[in-house]
């Protein structure tokens, strides 16, 4: 993010540095705000001078009010945690004096392109992609023309900031729990995209599987289970196994919410025949009988510190890429617990 | 739409019936199709000149594959209504080639005004509106610089192509079947924003406590549910009143699952104590226990044929603004029958 044709950009906080002043008032002079000491004004002026410095355009803008428009790129609105998830950013945004425009790549590789596009055009003077469609070489490039925001998915290859959470974890966490309330037949769902984000939770899966000694079969891994609907087919293949599994990891509470109605329906007792654990803590994890044991992602609060990321791209406050991690929780409730093995 | 400062506006349906041919043969011709008769080019050419016809530059922009951009308004995407709402607009868009910019206006006037600015800077080649914030007449200017269509919520005003439901009726459906349940104290909830679609329910909802010679209580009306932890709220409330309602008519499903979810938790009996009707018959309808009566809004397809409309818009195919009404329909389950009174 600071390289510019291989020439390294002077940052604020290397002015800062040289005329012994903090950022802010740097910040202050440069944008020729009245409470500032001639002093000041005169140590500023000669940092700027001896280190060739120049705001870059994107920090300049929100000094000078002309930022105003970020892009959003979330795969789908229909799953409720993109949505969740846009309202940490979108109130974050909105305190900052932001717009958003928001944009469904419908998982498309060549819509985020067209999306990353706005950035190119400067219709927009950030984004922030909430999942990867395409290789990140064939992201980079759009970094030259504004800053860039990963957050809800991880890429080690990309060289901006990042928001995530340890899914690896998450998915050993919520085996394990099931392991240890007595269930040693265990299914995985996950949905079709095999996105980096699905595929750390699967690792997760199998790690906690190993560990305790257990085996899993190809057919309890179903790998097209993104919403309500494709859960109840989950509950219908499961119910007409030899060989079922005793309990199901999900990768969403649409899943879960789908799994339970639908396993009940074909006479399942949950949790006893089959325990179920969600993924995110949506309100519907209250609503299913029995309530759903899940692991909780802070969806808001991974939109809010994106977009606080964001903001200090623009104010040129990033020495370089920042990259937050942020816990995972399991909520334990009722889905997921044999009385007694 | 067809008037440009006092200007009519000639179509291409004029310059059809001039020249005795169909709109689509007009089309071929103005678009330079290969198979088109000498004979058929001048009658176009000589209507043309007669009326002095310029196709307009949004339909133009289409037939040159300029056309690439819609903005679609909307209040917030954590209620599903709206994600569910955007899925069937995004599937007819990209089936149109076309691509959406989803804006959020989080019930602000401000926030809705920046958008249309979109229209005007030509940022966007049109307008979806799925919610209204402010006056009509000072959404109209924005009409001057490319089609806006108007979904979900009704404008008498408005002289744009809209699409909508009769939500008088829906009202009047869902506190019907209460009372024909057997229901006979009827508490009514809304959201915080007075909008005309939900004041046009809670018409409907007097209508038929009216027409069944019953009553209700200012405090049985719930103006600030928007979701399911404000349906708990409902609950709550409901619980703590001397003047029980015993049944409870909701703008949305999700309120309704979470007055189910908190009035079980309190002791009611449901249906039997409190019967709930949901509106949507969104997934959680189906996950509630007991499964929730709701009223079905055929969401996507509003989505669908507001798209459509836009396209018309584009292709110049509209006479004068369409309205579309789509039905509404009850969906019975569990939720909101008293076994007999």
């Amino acid at each position: 993010m600071n390289k510019t044709g291989g020439r390294e950009i002077v940052k604020i906080s290397d002015v800062a540095k040289m005329a012994g002043l903090s950022p802010a008032t740097v910040s202050r002079v440069l944008n020729n705000h009245p409470y500032v000491s001639e002093d000041k004004k005169k140590r500023v002026a000669e940092a700027v001078k001896k280190l060739n410095y120049f705001p870059n355009s994107s920090a300049q803008k929100l000094r000078g009010q002309k930022v105003d428009t970020i892009a959003v790129c979330m795969p789908l609105l229909t799953n409720p945690f993109f949505a969740y998830l846009l309202e940490g950013i979108d109130q974050a945004a909105t305190d900052a004096g932001l717009q958003l425009l928001v944009c469904q790549t419908r998982y498309e590789k060549k819509k985020e392109l067209y999306y990353l596009n706005l950035l190119k055009s400067k219709q927009v003077d950030g984004i922030i992609l909430a999942s990867i469609e395409n290789q990140w070489e064939d992201i980079e490039e759009y970094t030259k023309h504004g800053p860039v925001i990963l957050c809800n998915e991880h890429c080690r290859a990309a060289n901006v900031s990042q928001v995530y959470l340890d899914q690896v974890y998450g998915g050993y966490l919520g085996t394990r729990y099931l392991i240890e309330s007595g269930y040693n037949r265990i299914a995985y769902c996950r949905g079709e995209y095999a996105s980096g984000l699905s595929l750390e939770r699967e690792r997760g899966y199998r790690l906690a599987i190993e560990e305790y000694g257990l085996s899993s079969r190809e057919e309890w891994v179903f790998r097209n289970s993104t919403d309500f609907q494709s859960g109840k087919q989950v509950a219908r293949n499961i119910a007409n196994m030899k060989d079922k599994p005793n309990a199901v990891f999900t990768g969403s509470d649409q899943v879960a919410a789908g799994i339970i109605v639908e396993a009940k329906r074909l006479g399942f007792r949950v949790p006893e025949d089959l325990g179920v654990i969600g993924f995110d803590d949506q309100p519907v994890a209250e609503v299913t009988v029995p309530s759903l044991t899940t692991i909780r992602q802070p969806v808001q609060e991974i939109g809010k510190t994106a977009m606080e990321l964001l903001i200090k791209e623009f104010n040129d406050e990033l020495e370089q890429p920042k990259l937050v991690t942020l816990p995972l929780q399991l909520i334990e409730r009722a889905s997921a617990k044999q009385p007694t093995n």
